[in-house]
């Protein structure tokens, strides 16, 4: 079975679609998320461009990476100039990593009217430029920026260009179709042209402006490229890079090809949910496979065929690809969606206890509501041991207040006072904060510190909030995502209400409820 | 030029999307807007299956369409029984439109396991209800389901399927990739092998599920389909079905063909955008052609290229499908995003003065804090008005209190207090919540809406909130971001702050500042 290389993209092009913003941190949880699905290249950005991406260089050294290879982006060197002298190509060199993925120009009218150079020496560009790169010890990849079009306008010129890469010594000649205009067939016509000048294997890189990036890349694989570049959830400039959330199950499903390590494809809608998470993107519910409602059956006679055989609407089995099928009409659905989560805490389903009944009816009510347990094990264990009954909450609250003040060009002060008990002792306190939910975690771990001194070691290390319903505006439900460290461990737990301070209280109620539990274990 | 027949079944296949529910109203209401547009047909439903259905067929009549025909959607009669008797077929008829389209199977599994019956009384099924409905006078489109996966299944059987339907006289055979699950090329050789042996023309009905369907729409019609059904922005089951938005623009701009009466493309992203609110879906920012991102440039060097040619970075040009290129300004754009955006908004920055210098050094400065302007039209111009001096604001806070109360297992409750100058009078108010944001946006808009009845029109579409330096914990920078509509045009605000309720607050103000700004444009 053949194998293609799966070259993602999310933390470089993924990045500079609207609304995404990574941290460095986000960066590093993404890439190794990635390289535990088993991608063979992670672009990590651009060092050339700015400080949070050779940041995420250094970063990224700390982590032993099982598979994947890091590559670093840039472009060739600028014209009439020393190559061993370009800023960008020697922060390239400087990220320390061993795959560098340079891109350059292939249509002659940008190489006059953009580059302000002559075609000539945009041969010699990319041809010194990934010279230098090898003989940096690299491997280089080279984009071939705007290939189509380029080739369209100017056949002869842009076959050329990818000529000069081969000369230079790239080990891969990527097709860009940079701005997302090709239609399938001319992607055909145009690899199978390109394979007969160059010998070096080939890659190819869509956008989705037409929305052909998934169609134009699994039929460049039928035409003879061995790399697929993209992005987890198709993310990127504009309408997007070509979604590998799609294209890999595409290749390895339809296509017989393989691209990820043996049975790692049923992680995909985890990894998709994760990084749509990380990204603070809203999953599009009706995405290809991992959406949500990629295998949910509405039309009556759909379901009723689907509980004959399921082949009759669903194209693969959702398993495959980690998802699940969803049945809306019907109340019966949901039980199997649980039931990985189930298995990796070791909770046996298969009996049909009265227990394990009322986790599930209780469970599915919650994901009614929003909650979403994916990331929030904390949270999860706390339900299933109140739910079992071997569980007591180390305190209790009374009650609580929260008020904030805000005067025009003056301070906000913001004050939670808080009445817990802990066993058959009352505490009373206030604190103030930098905003309500920081005033709430002052006044709650003042109040508890005294009777849990483990609390101090415990350190809120990321806070989130995910609008539900955004079509309700500020009265819609809100779900809050917190993750809690102590140092060694770190867990996730999660609240979900109409109200922010609400959903806020019960994460973090949870949050060191949590890190209790797991102190005494 | 060629013509490709568009037949929309946004109200029928696209209705079956998760989260969609139309009502008779909003049938007719989308119906009249496609007839606008200029497809050619509109199916309104299935007449047989729900009384909705039956109501639109009825109310639709009030309402003489310009060019679009209507037709009515159901299946070939049940097995071993009279067509004339037939319930379905006769809610067809009764429907009273011009067209029908039903489908039948093509699958032999499909027929012995779902329809438990023989493969000839099937072909009978096909033949009968077609002529049945055809001797009622009507145009009979037959939709046959299934069709990829029963050819290569048992390609003789699915042939001897479509022959029956020409036997019956059906006007249209379409072609259906019920399941979604088809690669391209195996589209292109089985429309080709269907073109060989009936004479009738031919269409082509697919889903999403491989993310293929727009693609293999295109490429149906390069193997000689003349009908493409599909729904706008794609709505339908599970991954929805082929997206008019962009088969449309496809069609017309990529391969020459005719679909819409001429100059009528250009309202595409004005009709998708009112499907998409009347459904009540959220719209994909990064949707092809008509999403707000669909143009938007981010990465700094794609901006200062968009300025010299805007063919470098775009596919088509936006305002021949009526949308808009958007520059955006955040952490990877460049001075270059900054000038597009003044020039947008009249401001020459070509001229180093004093006032410009002190603008871009303010805005580097709200960067640095963690404001992100893409998506924030309305703050930016809000904020450039306010250096420029041009500006007043239309209120004045003088101070604001939130408070809000929460009782183990009891009720919560939230307050806002509110003191607002318009002018020279002060407006001071109350109002409660479902949270804190929530309680301000009301107390807001009690104290507001006396002195500027414009804002009751004014609805928060969307509320977002991203911690952005997460490693804080709650003590952390957060960015609101929200987005109004006055049902014409929306826009979008931000706040930022360590205090969520004051970047709420901030991002609320402009919202409606803005929004009373553009109504006196």
């Amino acid at each position: 079975m053949s194998t293609i290389e799966i070259y993602d993209t999310t933390l470089r092009d993924g990045a500079q679609g609207e609304g995404i913003s990574f941290s460095v941190e986000d960066k590093v949880k993404i890439a190794l998320r990635l390289d535990k699905l088993g991608v063979h290249y992670i672009e990590g950005g651009w060092p050339g461009s700015n400080p949070k991406d050779s940041d995420f260089f250094k970063r990224i050294k700390d982590f032993p990476l099982e598979k994947a290879v890091v590559s670093a982006f840039g472009s060739t060197r600028k014209p009439n100039s020393d190559v061993k002298e370009d800023v960008n190509l020697k922060a390239i060199v400087d990220a320390g990593v061993q795959v560098a993925c340079i891109f350059g120009k292939t249509w002659d009218f940008q190489v006059v009217y953009a580059l302000n150079t002559t075609l000539e020496e945009n041969l010699q560009m990319i041809k010194e430029s990934v010279a230098y790169l090898k003989s940096n010890g690299m491997q280089v990849f080279y984009d071939a920026e705007h290939f189509f079009d380029g080739c369209k306008a100017n056949t002869e010129y842009a076959l050329e260009t990818v000529k000069a890469a081969q000369a230079g010594g790239a080990d891969r000649i990527v097709l860009c179709d940079t701005n997302g205009g090709t239609m399938p067939w001319d992607i055909q016509e145009i690899v199978s042209k390109v394979k007969s000048v160059v010998t070096v294997p080939l890659g190819i890189h869509c956008h989705n402006d037409s929305e052909m990036a998934a169609a134009n890349s699994v039929i460049a694989v039928q035409s003879g490229v061995i790399q697929v570049q993209g992005t987890m959830n198709g993310y990127g400039e504009r309408c997007g890079n070509a979604n590998l959330c799609s294209v890999i199950p595409n290749l390895e499903i339809k296509c017989g090809l393989k691209c990820l390590p043996e049975g790692n494809l049923a992680q995909l809608t985890e990894v998709s949910r994760f990084v749509s998470e990380v990204a603070n993107m809203h999953l599009h519910n009706g995405q290809p496979f991992v959406g949500t409602s990629a295998f949910a059956h509405k039309g009556g006679i759909h379901v009723s065929a689907i509980m004959k055989n399921s082949k009759t609407y669903e194209h693969i089995t959702p398993e495959l690809v980690g998802n699940q099928r969803r049945v809306l009409v019907s109340d019966q659905s949901g039980l199997s969606n649980l039931l990985y989560k189930f298995k990796e805490l070791n909770v046996d389903l298969t009996q049909q206890t009265e227990e394990n009944k009322q986790l599930l009816m209780h469970i599915k009510e919650l994901e009614n509501q929003g909650y979403q347990f994916e990331g929030a094990d904390g949270s999860f264990e706390l339900l299933m041991r109140r739910i079992s009954g071997q569980y007591e909450n180390p305190f209790k609250l009374e009650s609580l207040r929260v008020i904030m003040d805000m005067k025009e060009n003056g301070p906000t002060s913001t004050e939670a006072t808080i009445k817990i008990w802990v066993g058959d002792q009352v505490k009373h306190t206030a604190a103030e904060g930098n905003g309500p939910v920081n005033a709430l975690d002052n006044a709650l771990r003042k109040s508890l510190e005294g009777f849990y001194p483990a609390i101090k070691e415990m350190q809120l290390n990321d806070y989130k909030v995910r609008v539900l319903n955004e079509k309700e505006g500020t009265d819609a439900v809100v779900r809050v995502s917190i993750e809690t460290g102590d140092g060694k461990n770190s867990w996730g737990t999660i609240g979900v209400s109409t109200n922010i301070m609400e959903a806020s209280w019960q994460a973090l109620v949870d949050s060191l409820a949590y890190g209790l539990l797991k102190q005494n274990d």
